[in-house]
């Protein structure tokens, strides 16, 4: 199979110039471009995208960077970036920083290189945001803080801790927990947080007890949630409510069954996230839905237009939560 | 931001002798060696991996091809896929084909193009297997037949079969219900669908009814699947037992416990695939565990193995499943 330089070396030119003639950019005499593309049909060249790419100095893909593909959040989040990609006729790599924190830094010198012509940012790992700051080359945020350079997306957190806290209340709930990773236990800070203080902050106006526990979030095994609830009955025996992302709440409403809770009478449950998971539970778990596939949209369609150039303000888009009601609140 | 035709102007050299001396392979002088290296540090040039890469003529990325990331089997693969990948220093890039069957010929393309290295293919649409087999690059199967040339990783779906029967036969069923995709309903045939006539087989042998439903595997909407169900307990209210997929699997439990079925005293449940979310439902599913890591580690390692010019059969490789006993069938 004949390569660039096989046809640089037939037509007796540089590499540089068939380069040229297959992109058609930059000068190239008539008699030349004659030459080279008699030695790609006599060589039957097929040429190569990436010969192509390296002239434009593009290579045509967006690294979406998640905690765990595995995550129910995530991989709705990723599988919505990939049609939203590939509709713009981008390639989509993924990379899960859950396993090695470094990772985040081979893609940012990944970036440098250009073998990627952008990034998206869902994780929330070990990286100082400086480090993103001082790159100049396209990257967007999901749901994190990196500076006043880099915009990013993420859905009102704010509405949905309000929408949850309320639910709650209407619910006569007067016992509650809070589940949610603590401010500063990890370096980075995600806008996602703003719901537990809100949360908190409306439960204590109502006089509502609010024990908040700590998880780890980026977690996906279902062991690990169904062990935390566990330990939380055992704890706070007389909960009667639970505000918690959808995979704690699925573990909650399994072992809150297990133990005999009549729910939603004795114990209530708000999920978040409105993944699509959490709709095979029964009884249906009233959810706060974050509009995921809305969020993958914006994401790609900021960073394409940053790859294209096109000016983009570096602030947060707040994208609507909705309440979806299920049977594990009570309504008048 | 200098490019290699700058270091290669600069240095008064071929673009391709540039290469080579970033590459480190090829003959290049010693005086001109110098002379280049003498250019990138002038011009403060970032070697470029693509450069690097055309001149291997390797991406560094093997591309994952599956119906639908967020479906929790495929999810689960990929996320184990990227690990597997990574330790290896490859790149991951992945495509949903569930919207648009002609990224299968996409991807292909990308493939002839030295875009991608490899694909690993998990996706099962519409394209003729002959379009493999003339594909003379680097393609390992999950799941499914791509002809002779091709190796192919996938569970024990005929023990899976036969561990899902038995249990069934076990818990006393007369009256049972398999969810599957019958053959001949899309063109690609998977091996995964011997456990349907495994299972029929050994159901008719016991004098038990079982009737076949036919369903669209490769959805992840939780809607889709609720409303089957629903129209699977309307048609065949005398059910007493049901062999199924987990994302069907869960949605029937869902819809048993809201007619008030009692499980696993009146009706009992079998599930298949052992993805995580399963996990979640109370009363725990009875399933049948696919070994998601092992299948994405040995995929990887396969694929790895042909873009390094290893010999490797084009075999059937089958990976045990298990049996993960739960609440939803009955043991004596």
């Amino acid at each position: 199979m004949a390569n660039i330089q096989d046809v640089a070396r037939h037509a007796n030119v540089g590499v540089g110039t068939v380069s040229r003639v297959l992109s058609g950019k930059g000068y190239v005499k008539e008699e030349t471009r004659k030459k080279v593309e008699a030695s790609i049909a006599a060589l039957d060249y097929i040429p190569n995208e990436m010969a192509r790419n390296l002239f434009f100095r593009k290579s045509g893909i967006v690294a979406v960077i998640v905690p765990e593909v595995a995550h129910p959040f995530f991989s709705e989040f990723v599988n919505a970036a990939e049609v939203a990609l590939s509709k713009r006729d981008y390639q989509m790599m993924v990379c899960n920083t859950f396993y090695e924190s470094n990772y985040e830094l081979k893609y940012l010198e990944m970036l440098k290189q250009q073998r990627v012509d952008g990034i998206i940012f869902g994780a929330h790992t070990s990286l100082d945001v400086s480090q993103y700051e001082k790159i100049n080359r396209p990257i967007v945020a999901l749901d994190r803080d990196l500076g006043n350079k880099i915009p990013c997306v993420m859905a009102n957190h704010r509405e949905g801790g309000r929408l949850a806290a309320e639910e709650i209340i209407r619910s006569g709930c007067k016992n509650v927990v809070q589940f949610g990773t603590l401010k500063g236990e990890d370096k980075v800070s995600t806008p996602s947080r703003i719901r537990h203080s809100v949360f908190d902050e409306i439960m204590r106006e109502h006089g509502i007890i609010c024990h908040p526990i700590s998880i780890k979030w980026h977690m996906t095994d279902y062991r690990y949630y169904l062990k935390t609830a566990e330990k939380m009955f055992d704890e706070y025996p007389e909960v009667d409510g639970v505000f918690a992302a959808d995979n704690i709440a699925m573990a909650v409403l399994h072992v809150a069954l297990l133990r005999g809770k009549k729910v939603p009478e004795e114990f209530c449950l708000v999920g978040y996230d409105g993944t699509n998971s959490i709709g095979f539970m029964y009884p249906k778990i009233t959810t706060i839905v974050q509009p995921i596939s809305d969020l993958a949209e914006e994401t790609v369609r900021l960073i394409v237009d940053i790859i294209n150039g096109k000016p983009v303000k570096a602030k947060r888009e707040e994208l609507p939560v909705t309440l979806c009601v299920g049977d594990t609140t009570i309504r008048a």
